[in-house]
């Protein structure tokens, strides 16, 4: 595709005193000629100018370069428009593998791709055009909604309720007991874990992440939420609408978490609290107390933003000044 | 049951002007007529009368409701008692699924279920009424005892012992090779990792945990206890009875964690320390040392919750008076 | 073998009045009689010495014992090499399970060994000696070089590359989709994740550790490299030769680590810094910034080792002269 076809496209503004023919798309590092590529700032655009590149999308600040430039608002989000363009979604024909091993009760929709040593069990239901990848486990009474995609060896315990178009990556867990005991007289028993997961539409869950079911209520996840890998749902925790929760996150026991929310990796929260809407909560973070709408808190425990900081560069000063102050006090 | 009835089975209180049917037991969001539901402080009761449950259970001090009251002392092991009066657990057909591969030298007891795409290697051993659900791999000469239920996409490495009524879930990983070196001029060389886990009775093992064999001697989890999800438990660890540990904990190498030791989610330990009994280790805690039986300890590094506590008062009430402080100073 | 003919192999001198004959190895704690058993410190020793083993390997330095000693300079080196003299590796013969489910196009090398119910897809190379456990998947176009061990229920993404001499763990996941996404208009969009995940040779990764594959250039792991349980590499990260990773360690996106670099558990690094040639970073640390060669670092954030220890000092100071120093401020 010609630059100046490519940029309307995208109602972008083409700095190039030739004609360039589009290809394909790549990073800035494995562009090659014919690339379109993208950069976000100075260093990337040096760079990209360094390699094999035929195009940079940037945008409307940045530097004249030696290439051709298409200049835009949201050069990220121009450059996946041109990839939805160049590219269409890998379609993989109806198909199920003979070692699948589908219950006679399950409910298997249209245009489904079930891989080998799949696990369907008693009265599932699968949507149209699904995918559940090799060696995944679906267990009885669970409803996988239309467009989802199950990565390999996921596992999604019995109840559970996927709606429509939820991304589960491998090693995936959904729906398993809470961690929930009552001690008596020194011995721990168990306590029911009767809930479910329900994930809305549009959601994402990463690798090897793991969503506990409700004890007495259900676990919920809301619609354009993203969760990456190896994050910890607890029991009975409410999630809103386009979270988006970095790595290795831990979210305790019927905590509610508002829409907009964003996490960084690592940070934790504790049970029973309710986070607002919009709230940011920076990495490695523990969360100890309710947080208002909009506020954006780090540290341990998780204060305001600016507390924290002023806090270290306050023991940072009295560090620095320890000889002059112990001298002061005695 | 006539809540009367039900009453005199957990020593409790009725207090009703009416006679009521319990039907089935629900959490406060979820009751239907006829159910029984439990609360625990004001918040929940108030919820609970709003809702359409029958009956509440709730603890001797809480205020009076409009609704049926039952009181005992300790609400939620009661309900857990009427709970498994109601409820008798998920009983399982005798079943060997014909896509699982069991090696013709494995020992497999009597009424086990056995879901498809299992993998059971040679010579083991599988206790009485045991469940091993679907893709789950038991590798060679592991023992798994009676009444043991193993749920989907579990790795248990050779050699690893699981006593009776041992849980684990969706995932989690028992048995891989602890993580050690020998560094020699540069190069990195893999240690023999030649122990094993053992795991006690009664324990229950979260969805993506991971647990090490030991390399010269054994990892060993206690009696009763309970990991949750995403934990990592390092070679030569050995825990105690009744431990428990919310998600994401790690313990490093050769640590010895006493008995009815609870550690908050997030929380690690170092290698080679000795944490007493009963100690209690706030989350995200990081504990560098040992710790004496019955303490509580908190923060990176871990101290006795107070002077933790107190230092971050400290530095706090510090950067407030920060101008005062500075100034004196000078 | 006789403890004189023993201490040759390893550069050893032997300190014992008796001819004993060496039959195995084992830790401390587990010697049998005619075991060979190695004591890092005096503790170890003195346990060493109360249970059964016939010999004790130990450093040039320890105090003498009643039982028979060979020192050397590097004990637990020492201690490898005998038991890879006494211990040949697991030979398995070549061996293909007939519920593998292995594509017609794939490319499966000599003398492989592959477990039950694995799935592999169109066009993945398998090189000599490999093996591939039970209930793992390898995607299409996936290549993994020779001596490769890939433990059960592992995932490898498509497209991949794994070198030689590779292992991975069970549960581990490899080139699942990086977590990015572009907004617009309070919607949340996936971007593009079509690089690869590439792990040269010699590089261990732990149980259910997530790599996420490249965004638009590679996520790339370095020969020698080893990476604990449960860890998180997140897309484009670049990891050097001979790093140490251990548990539940997160490297975010786009992220450098250079050679020789060690990071304790638990610890994290943003997106987009660079960590110099051998770094050292201690548990639990958040890197939020550059770290030049061979810094030694600590803390959230993470700064030198010895200015957050002096921190930390300084407001232990401060809160033991509380109330002086309030007083002084008055």
């Amino acid at each position: 595709m010609e630059i100046k076809k490519l940029a309307a496209l995208i109602d972008g503004k083409v700095e190039s005193e030739i004609s360039v023919e589009i290809l394909g798309l790549n990073g800035v590092e494995s562009a090659k000629s014919g690339d379109l590529t993208f950069a976000l700032d100075e260093e990337k655009l040096t760079l990209a100018e360094q390699g094999d590149a035929s195009c940079i999308l940037t945008d409307m600040h940045i530097r004249r370069s030696s290439k051709p430039l298409i200049r835009v608002k949201n050069p990220k989000l121009s450059f996946l428009i041109v990839y939805n363009t160049f590219y269409s979604p890998e379609s993989r024909k109806v198909f199920v593998h003979p070692s699948a091993s589908i219950a006679a009760t399950a409910r298997i929709g249209k245009d489904v791709w079930i891989g080998s040593h799949v696990s369907i069990e008693d009265n599932v239901t699968i949507g149209d055009h699904t995918i559940i990848e090799s060696n995944s486990v679906i267990k009885k009474n669970s409803s996988i909604g239309a467009l989802c995609h199950i990565f390999p060896n996921v596992t999604v315990y019995e109840n559970s309720i996927l709606k429509k178009n939820v991304i589960l990556h491998g090693g995936a867990v959904v729906g398993s007991d809470g961690f929930g005991y009552v001690k008596d007289n020194g011995k721990i028993y168990k306590f029911p874990q009767l809930g479910r997961v329900i994930i809305e539409d549009d959601v994402e869950i990463g690798s090897n992440t793991t969503i506990d079911r409700g004890s007495l209520s259900d676990t919920t996840i809301g619609e354009g939420t993203k969760i990456d890998n190896l994050c910890q749902i607890a029991h009975n925790v409410k999630i809103g609408k386009n979270v988006i929760m970095a790595a290795q996150c831990g979210i305790s026991g019927s905590a509610v978490i508002g829409d907009n929310v964003t996490m960084g990796g690592q940070s934790g929260i504790v049970d029973n609290v309710t986070i607002g809407e919009g709230v940011r909560i920076g990495a490695k973070s523990a969360v100890i107390g309710n947080v208002k709408n909009d506020e954006i808190v780090w540290g341990i425990p998780a204060r305001p933003i600016g507390e924290t900081k002023r806090q270290m560069a306050v023991l940072s000063w009295l560090t620095r000044h320890f000889k002059a102050l112990s001298k002061s006090l005695k």
